[in-house]
């Protein structure tokens, strides 16, 4: 007997069916953490629409350019984990040192005295800062923030430091580089700082993190050339510093841009990606997702009003998101590695 | 008859001339303006070391890492090509402001007055590089800098500026990139500058461009966000400046470094690529040539007393490169262009 799949008019069915599967088994949903919704499908559709070259939004490689905040856009900020790690380093300050323990503003920062901190404002925050960030070498103060990224577990969340990174904008990052895009971090955490989480939580190597500068010397010490931190800041990535940062660090500016809602420290940064030349793309994230996140918004509501006028995306952490972290987080859920 | 390829003795030697045919037709020489000698069997023999898996002396793609100064290793320094652009700047401007003509620095400018210039040192050259670098966006600096690099002529050589890359050096950027290697400009040079020739002259994208930066500010005007460009230098990218502008941009130490002979401007970043983990090499230019391009030297030697000392391969370009510059010039010779 003849099988059925063999039969004239079977064949071209079966074939075809065999085709749409495997059609459908090469193009997974590159978004599986985002809920259908305008979000992701202005994602999906900017980002098809951008390296399709039959479509009149082509966009050449070269220009390409992914730019990301990171605190609050790519993993929480409630508290921020550089601050975490400030007091982790003046804890081992005061253990070495115990006077510390009796002066402002270590003190304040031991006891948890938030309303001091308040009061005292940014002079004692950069002091917090200094002390903590300068005084050795690049390399022994990444082998601090390593050491914390191994120890820390997130407050609230109860999460270690390498599950913290919102899952659906890992898979943004991915989807954006398996397109030829360049993804890049632009935040206002300190560079060296956030080199250390780049790689292993976003993909992201340490030449394309953008962040705070702490000044820096290269000393020769035992006829040995050493790069010494200094206290003080070279140039603060935050709000308006953050085109400037792109500036100098890409030449070009991007034409994706993702940042969220809570100070306006991304309002330059996305209007400055705005006004790239042809399509262009930007990203608002909303924390309204007290229940598997945190819910906050912005005194005054800079951020939102922003993107309605200029037309950003505004992502609801409650609604667009699936999921917000990955239980089953690290380094080799990272997809789509940057091709050097 | 049996023709004699297939003869079964004959088959297996005219199977391995073949292949050995195929094997060198595959690997032309990749620095064929480089004569031969220590410093092209230096260079070939560390590419092929550290890019073998099998090799002991491997590094990861992720740690190739090229840094390369310009002026003097990658095009002529006699004059420096960016203090031709700040002469047409300004020869520009007093058409529009004859009253410059009569003023200092730039009447001296302006009459050739080098002994003024020498005199009045780097104050008068802040002020020049203040009063052409700035009081514009990023944009207009840019078009005035693509408008220069199209008329302007290498004075003595007679090369337009698309023809000024040294071959042997351009054909050296090329092979390390073959070879997985990122290749960066590290230079004195200001970064809008030089961006404007890293691409069609040397491969090297603008975020790879690190030089020295002026002051930015991002305003709004218009509704319109701006960079615009103030007078002032943020970062000089020079001597003790270059490590400190490698460590801000690329966060790892370059295993492969080049540099000249002149000011000493090299000695740190040079010094810091040979403490880089592993193994690494370091390139000294020596202008040795008055024939083909220039000969000199540096006042204290401090350049090539380093070099002894470290174990840095000098290139003397006189007996190591075959040719200095490449007649038939242009954007399509350059090699291996960067991945993305």
């Amino acid at each position: 007997m003849r099988p059925a799949a063999s039969h004239p008019v079977i064949r071209p069915i079966v074939l075809s069916l065999f085709c749409i599967a495997l059609a459908r088994a090469e193009a997974p949903d590159p978004l599986p953490s985002w809920n259908d919704g305008p979000a992701k499908r202005g994602i999906l559709e900017f980002v098809e629409r951008t390296t399709d070259a039959a479509s009149r939004g082509f966009v050449p490689v070269e220009a390409r350019i992914a730019a990301f905040d990171n605190d609050g856009t790519l993993w929480p900020e409630k508290p921020v984990i550089e601050g975490l790690f400030i007091l982790s380093r003046i804890k081992a300050m005061a253990e070495k040192d115990p006077s510390l323990k009796e002066k402002e503003p270590f003190k304040a920062v031991l006891n948890g005295d938030t309303a001091y901190l308040k009061e005292a404002g940014e002079e004692a925050i950069g002091k917090l800062v200094a002390e903590t960030h300068s005084g050795m070498s690049q390399e022994a103060f990444t082998a601090e923030v390593v050491a914390f990224s191994k120890q820390a577990v997130y407050p609230k969340l109860g999460l270690p430091l390498n599950a913290v990174a919102y899952q659906p904008m890992v898979e943004l990052l991915a989807y954006l580089r398996s397109k030829g895009y360049r993804t890049w971090l632009c935040s206002g955490g300190t560079q060296e700082f956030m080199r250390v989480f780049a790689g292993p939580l976003y993909g992201v190597p340490p030449e394309r993190v953008i962040g705070t500068e702490v000044n820096l010397r290269f000393e020769t010490r035992d006829r040995k050339g050493v790069l010494m931190r200094l206290p003080g800041v070279a140039a603060l990535n935050d709000k308006e510093g953050k085109p400037v940062g792109l500036s100098r660090r890409i030449g070009l500016r991007p034409i994706f841009a993702a940042g969220n809602v809570r100070s306006g420290g991304d309002i330059a940064m996305l209007t400055y990606s705005h006004e790239a030349m042809g399509p262009t793309f930007q990203l608002l994230i909303n924390h309204d997702d007290g229940k598997r996140e945190f819910a906050y918004g912005e005194n005054d509501g800079a951020s939102l009003k922003a993107a309605r006028e200029q037309g950003w995306r505004v992502v609801n952490m409650k609604t667009d998101w699936r999921q917000v972290f990955n239980a089953t987080t690290g380094p080799e859920r990272v997809g789509a590695k940057e091709p050097e």
